[in-house]
């Protein structure tokens, strides 16, 4: 069997990965939020950490009550506690990435890992 | 203490997620390698699978010595002991993200894991 697997992504409302690509340390979901729209709940995680790269457009993400704007180039990182939801702006539809893992799961990584 | 982190990426060579976002479970890199460039070593891992996404332009990745040709839009998954390495084409840079998660380390996930 291969040591790899790719898929092409079209721009969806939402594209999971983990089946697609057979991951076994995250869910990765790609999403799309016309101008306007929302996720339509409130919700929190049991044990993933998620982690939100926002890739085009603007909007505001409600963690725990707080507002917070996010656009292009943004990074967070969420705990799995935190109540969360995402809105796209009035104006501007929001492409995001949206990274599942489980909290404390990484042990080494990049030099401590990596075999040269 | 807040239950979320953000932080902003301008287009440099390379930025490392784990330290500026309080990570537990990924590490993640931005990178972005010039037109008719590499980098320059090729590498495997110990515990961790490897999500690769092309946010911009296109390349090739090696991985064990078969050529995959990469281009915005493309997301693949590499396992651990892959030996890997990322050309950008001679004529455009290649910007990817890098996901390193603990191969196996994922439980639930989405509804599964979700506290609606």
């Amino acid at each position: 069997m291969s040591n790899y697997k790719k898929v092409s992504i079209a721009e969806d409302a939402r594209t999971e990965l983990h089946d697609r690509l057979n991951l076994t340390g995250a869910e990765i979901s790609i999403n799309l939020l016309p101008a306007g729209t929302s996720v339509p709940f409130v919700h929190a995680h049991k044990q993933n950490e998620e982690i939100y790269a926002i890739v085009k457009g603007e909007g505001t993400a409600v963690i725990d009550d707080e507002r917070v704007d996010v656009k292009a180039g943004d990074w967070l990182r969420i705990a799995p506690q935190a109540k969360r939801r995402f809105f796209a702006s009035a104006e501007s539809a929001i492409q995001y990435i949206c990274i599942q893992v489980r909290q404390n799961s990484l042990e080494g990584y990049t030099v401590t890992d990596a075999v040269l």
